[in-house]
């Protein structure tokens, strides 16, 4: 079906030639943005605010609340219409570090580095103890543990990450890689899908690993166990940070647990695995918020002035929430930046497009799209029964920004083939900034998604990687000194341009056929 | 002066044709070594032993202690001869840290990654303070802040250093770069030493900086600073360090100091800077150990056997003492466990040297050769005068290797251009294992200069630099985890081969003829 599709589309394309003069660009409206967005830009001010100023924002965080706030407000501030946060719905509960200590006291004295896995406990006020290799590879192998663990460090044998692998940490796209993303095609649904084999063995095997870490938990939980210590992806200080329990406010109580340096956990783990005793001591505090349990994005809007054409609308946004142990700045604060920016550069330049165009900055995308899913929920219809609202007809685009500090090198189409020649032309202006490429290729792991999945035209623009998957994705080195302020320029500048083309095009973004409702194979986990 | 000799050099390499005759190989000596060294290694353990379980290795400290009384203990058990503590003279207050915690409370909490600076005070219990931002570019400048800095976190305003290279932090020598290297002539004295010019810009710049940073720390330390903030070299969790005062038993005090990574440090400095108000936290404990002041290294040796040749002697050695942030993996416990090693592959294969061959295991090299320049003055003679004792004439040659784990590449001749040929030879059953090159140029910063000083072929073998640059050198990575098994399998195996080489020879290493005491310019501060 996907391929038949793909046809389709590529004949449609043949026949759009008169589609393209509507979608000349206009070189005065080009020239201003461009003067606006390189060289009066306040995007890293943006970013400071969001990183520095807000700190760490997990969903439902202090941290995460103090951006938006700051975002409503900087966005009323610009003039902007109908700012605010929205609910999207119920997330679950809030969770902040608020004491962070762990060090190796015997055989001598070493701080660790180490970050609370996220939304589990503190230790308690401050405590010391013996370090316990855990071995079990079957919950009867447990036993022998029973009655030795209570106020016990404990850790696991886990293979070192620290090999040197000789590579930059980062990167930027080649003329040849642009060129083969260029030149990809869809692949069929079904190719794309094999992952999601349920009995493949990767999936068999994940799910028993699943099962033997939860009832280790439980153990750990009901020994009174004092600290678990995991190894955090990530080398040389840098460390890569997940979940250790549910956000959710009926979840399952879990023993402290720290996401420990490679380094760190590899020196500990060796000097127990030889016999030598280890001691460590800890002060972990942290917080769990449960007064307000629901979800929000920050929304905000430059009307549309056309009679006609103001009642449709073109979204641009980036989710705001981040992981815990740094303060996200290219996981990502740069989106949200480069978003916030595009429209203080529209409105900057006395912009009065005809569509509306509305910024929305999600929360809870890391655990799993929450925010702009609630969101696509509310407004435009829901993608398990492909039915649809009437806000649905009325939305032209969304355009999306979440992979990292990199600058635009081009777009997306998410299969939409249709919008390729659109999309090139709009492009041409940003040749001698980098960008040029129209990929139909999909991209995942972002909030386009939850618009592409109810088939409203939602695209995430490609971006130069830099140092996002090797040092910042995720990390404790997601910091403000990640952001490379050129790139955030030129992406605000290119996504401010694509806003202004798309409000003023005479006929929306073409959109691609409604997709039908997954039917998933039978004893599949769901997809959501 | 220097040129002329060089020009001597080349003559006499070319009447050494005879000479090289008593150089051809012992291939079934090769073999045994090879054999041991590559398929029975024990240098993993042994490095394992000096970095985990010893602990980082500051000159004077317990881990220090640790590391060189189990280097004694396993020279013993393998059957060394002579094996003990030397001292080699004074040299100061031992230090550790025993308590490092830091993190920002305001505006939101977060626990920096930062390193007491070696031999500063602690804070003398749990703080809590206001971060200051100290700006004075004279004395006179530092009145404005007089009463105002009691418990104070300090900070001055200083430069990121977080760009992104694209550049990987490991690297091997190419063929290019070992061609360039071969083919490299020793540049005249004159060349090499102007950056010694005492009244260059740069040096007047560092005399006045110098200055500046002494007054300022006086200043602190009266006004009763809480701590000082420092920015370390270093990006993504990695962290190089220092010492922030001096080691002798006389020395004035100062203020705590923390070494920050250059993250934390920026997002204070920029929240600082921007009038945010931030606090910290900090409980900062070392420990100073003044009850031996004295320096030792470690030595031990397999007597030479040969009537007449037994009382010459062939060392070899590398520093044992490190930083104190981490193990000190690649700088230096990767050289001190190729060269014990080294000594436990001769002896394994039963090697009855002609020669007496030992090992020294340095401490304070790191503060300046210390333990080498006091050995080399206790036993063979003063640089400073050039008056030799008869043991100098027994020393054949020294090699040393203190470049990281990475493998090695060649051998750097530091002038001695007649023993080129000689190493040449020596290095053929190595090509397999990439060493090859042979170069006449010096190069600096560690041991064998202390006996190069005084007349005695001292060498340094080249060595891929891997990341020490980027990552280890003196950082708070510098951690076994670093450590290249194959590499420092490598490098055991050719010591080895070079000792059991020289200790076969006829006739001792040739020597470059005796440097005269140096004359330092007027003015200039004394090398010593």
């Amino acid at each position: 079906m996907k391929l038949k599709l793909l046809y389709a589309c590529i004949v449609f394309t043949g026949l759009t030639a008169s589609a393209l003069a509507q979608d000349a660009v206009d070189a005065a409206a080009t020239a201003k943005i461009r003067e606006e967005g390189l060289n009066h830009s306040k995007v890293m001010d943006i970013a400071f605010n969001l990183t520095d100023v807000s700190g760490p924002r997990l969903a439902g965080s202090p941290g995460l609340k103090r951006a938006q706030d700051w975002a409503v407000a900087q966005l009323k501030e610009w003039g902007m219409a109908n700012a605010k946060l929205e609910p999207w719905g119920k997330f679950g509960k809030g969770w902040e570090v608020q004491k962070n200590y762990a060090a190796i006291t015997v055989p001598y004295y070493h701080a660790i580095i180490a970050v609370p896995k996220a939304w589990t406990p503190g230790t308690n006020g401050p405590i010391k103890g013996e370090v316990v290799l855990v071995k079990a590879d079957s919950v009867a192998e447990l036993d022998k543990y029973k009655g030795t663990l209570a106020g016990k460090i404990i850790i696991f044998d886990t293979k070192p990450l620290t090999e040197r692998t000789f590579k930059s940490d980062a990167a930027r796209y080649t003329d040849e890689e642009l060129d083969k993303m260029a030149q990809a095609t869809m692949a069929p649904r079904g190719q794309r899908n094999n992952a999601f084999d349920p009995n493949s063995p990767a999936m068999v095997a994940r799910r028993k690993a699943i099962g033997m870490r939860t009832a280790i938990t439980a153990f750990l939980l009901n020994e009174k166990a004092g600290l678990i210590l995991s190894q955090a992806r990530g080398t040389d200080g840098t460390l890569f940070t997940t979940n250790g329990a549910s956000y959710a406010d009926t979840a399952k109580a879990v023993a402290p647990e720290l996401e420990t340096s490679s380094e760190d956990f590899q020196r500990i783990l060796r000097l127990v695995k030889a016999g030598k005793k280890v001691e460590l001591e800890a002060d972990i505090k942290t917080e769990f918020f449960t007064n307000d349990l629901q979800g929000y994005n920050v929304v905000g809007e430059i009307p549309g002035t056309d009679k006609k054409l103001k009642e449709q609308v073109i979204m641009i946004g980036g989710h705001l929430d981040s992981w815990h142990a740094a303060t996200g700045a290219t996981d990502n604060a740069a989106g949200s930046a480069v978003m916030l920016e595009a429209m203080r550069i529209l409105k900057t330049i006395g912009f009065k497009p005809k569509r509306t165009i509305r910024i929305a900055l999600w929360s809870s995308e890391e655990q799993g799209l929450f925010g702009s899913r609630g969101y696509v929920l509310n407004h435009f219809g829901d993608p398990k029964t492909m039915e649809l609202k009437p806000e649905a007809a009325k939305l032209d685009a969304y355009y999306n920004l979440d992979n990292g500090t990199g600058k635009i090198r081009g777009i997306y189409l998410q299969g939409d083939s249709a919008a390729g020649p659109l999309f090139k032309t709009w492009l041409e202006p940003f040749k001698d900034l980098g960008a040029t490429t129209v990929t139909i290729s999909n991209t995942g792991g972002t909030d386009h998604q939850s618009f592409d999945a109810v088939g409203i035209p939602g695209f995430q623009f490609i971006q130069d990687a830099i140092d996002y998957g090797s040092r910042t994705h995720h990390s404790n080195q997601d910091t403000y000194d990640r952001l490379i302020e050129d790139d955030l320029k030129q992406a605000a500048t290119i996504v401010a341009s694509f806003v202004y083309n798309t409000s003023e095009r005479k006929d929306m973004v073409p959109r691609k056929p409604l997709p039908t409702p997954p039917t998933p194979p039978a004893g599949a986990p769901a997809r959501n």
